[in-house]
């Protein structure tokens, strides 16, 4: 018997919201600890990360472990039909083939239930292995989410350049350049809207627009984004998802383009 | 000479969009009593009748009884030219092959008319018996239109079961199947957003939701729906037009399935 | 060296609205009295003139006359890469074959540039002579617009009868007719809700719904517009850009009808 229940449907639409772009199909784990998905992009070049703990959860048991292979077309079907403060519970039997949703309204006037059927999805599996980077930014998901669509207009990738002072992000194309520029911020009014960096040294590394903007659909789950950086190590773009786990996407940079 | 008058072009903006999904042309049966429109819908599935009472208009004058039948592109073109608050003023002449809308801003200051050629329409005017229903059921409007357009998702018809403690929509399909059931309202804050139940014996029908869906454009009209149903004999979904009338559409149930 | 600053990219934005459906391209001729740009349409029926003057910017500075050909489509993604409240400082070297546009945010954390191609364009300067008009009106834009969209539903001209009394719309076609009456105003709340009518001597001209149609794009620049019409000379209609300039649209009058 699998049982997890969140007294607002609003989280699990952003959750999907932010995977959706990425992935057609989805094998969530489910285990005493929570919900985890791992899974490579469609397209086989990023990578999906989310962790969902069950305590974060109002009600939730896993009497076995089991992975629930979902067609994510049909998940969003299913989560439309529930108003963003009905309360949701997710069920599932012991090596069930199917997963029932089931959204309840405030005043339990109004009781629907969801039955979908469960796919068998390849599971791979990645290590992915901690890494200290030499770069870590902490900025407004927004500003991301803009600077991001603001520059896939100008060409099909960014370079992102961190030094101390701040970080610059640039594309180059047939219209003609950009560059936009955010300094640390040394006072703000709130911590949301800070912009702060962490450097151990300098990097400039450059990226496939079209996956940043797909990661960019996590923005309403959390105010901050984290970037974490490297030289020749995928770019780690993170956003928590209050009291309730993270997501996280990886991208490998660009070698082709040399520039600083 | 015929000539009807609104304070607001409001109402009859949302009677148009109630008609205009299932109706390409409309004949308008104009009399002392008011006006009435009877129509089969474009696939002459469905039927549309609609009442709007002569002493529901702040002026009426009809002298001689007469048929305006109308394209209702064409007429939804003209009311967009009307502001909500505008004064509308219906005119025709007797034996008239044209109509003549008026709209007038408050202060006056604007005034445009509109002059539309009227069509000769086949009528067929249907007798409809009056019926003694096993289920009437009153819920808000806008829940009927969501739970029909949730389920629409989910499966071409929709399965409506009535007992005397709630109603039940089912749809079932590929993706999976889907339940919302409504319970009777004990208390509520606001009339409008009650659910009543009076029931002679419990009902089960199917119904096609692409028609179903068509009839929730009237939801607009009023903040309460009436859903009247018997074995064997078409669902009645009626809307009220505050101080002025009403609308009805009926739909034979489907016989090819059996549920329960 | 060229160099003008605005406090907030808005009305720049809101210019090139007013523009950029009549022009693909453009050359904005720079000078120390301001920055002026006329051209006919691409379809080579009407003429746009604008002025934006040297005093109206927040910082302005032209050492020679130059002239910036510049694609409008490419200078809308820029602009949208702006915020409304951003400063924008538009940069070029004296002969420079690029132009840059910078924007600041309000407390500077956030500094983007962007860098576009010149082109060269044919020049053709015309001499618009000025003209005595029968008939000045001033309106609300908003309601001009409203009535431009509205009788273009009726058929592609609309014609324009002016007297003292006030100033008459109307179109025709399939549908029916249309008529839409403006009286003069003689007590308004507030002068931009007002209609004044200047008139020498009764004016009845046609045109084509398309231009007017996209001469109001400029309307979010102002709450007026003035149009200034003689027999058998092109309408003027202009909107007054505030403490910056104006933009003025010439559209000969069809002559293929007779109308009164």
């Amino acid at each position: 018997m699998f049982e997890a229940r969140l007294v607002s449907s609003a989280t699990l639409k952003k959750v999907l919201e932010a995977v959706k772009e990425l992935l057609n199909e989805a094998s969530f784990d489910c285990s005493d600890v929570g919900i985890q998905l791992q899974a490579m992009d469609n397209s086989h070049v990023s990578l999906v990360s989310l962790t969902l703990r069950s305590d974060g959860f109002d009600k939730y048991r896993c009497d076995r472990n089991l992975t629930m292979g979902m067609n994510l077309a049909s998940l969003t079907k299913i989560l439309k039909c529930a108003n963003n403060d009905d309360t949701v519970t997710i069920k599932a039997q012991d090596d069930a083939d199917s997963v029932t949703f089931v959204f309840e309204s405030k005043k339990q006037e109004k009781i629907s239930d969801y039955e979908m059927k469960l796919m068998n999805l390849d599971q791979e599996h990645l290590g992915i292995p901690e890494t200290d980077f030499s770069c870590v930014i902490r900025m407004p998901s927004a500003e991301f989410a803009r600077i991001c669509r603001d520059l896939s207009q100008f060409g099909e990738s960014v370079i992102i350049s961190c030094t101390k002072d701040g970080v610059r992000f640039s594309a180059a194309g047939d219209i003609g350049s950009a560059n936009i520029k955010l300094a640390q911020t040394t006072n703000f009014d709130k911590e949301e809207e800070s912009v702060t960096i962490e450097m151990q040294e300098p990097v400039t590394l450059t990226f496939a627009c079209q996956y940043l903007n797909s990661f960019t659909k996590a923005t309403p789950l959390s105010p901050q984004v984290q970037l974490s950086m490297s030289a020749n190590v995928p770019l780690v773009v993170e956003y928590q998802i209050p009291d309730l786990g993270h997501i996280r996407y990886y991208l490998a940079p660009k070698i082709e383009e040399d520039e600083n």
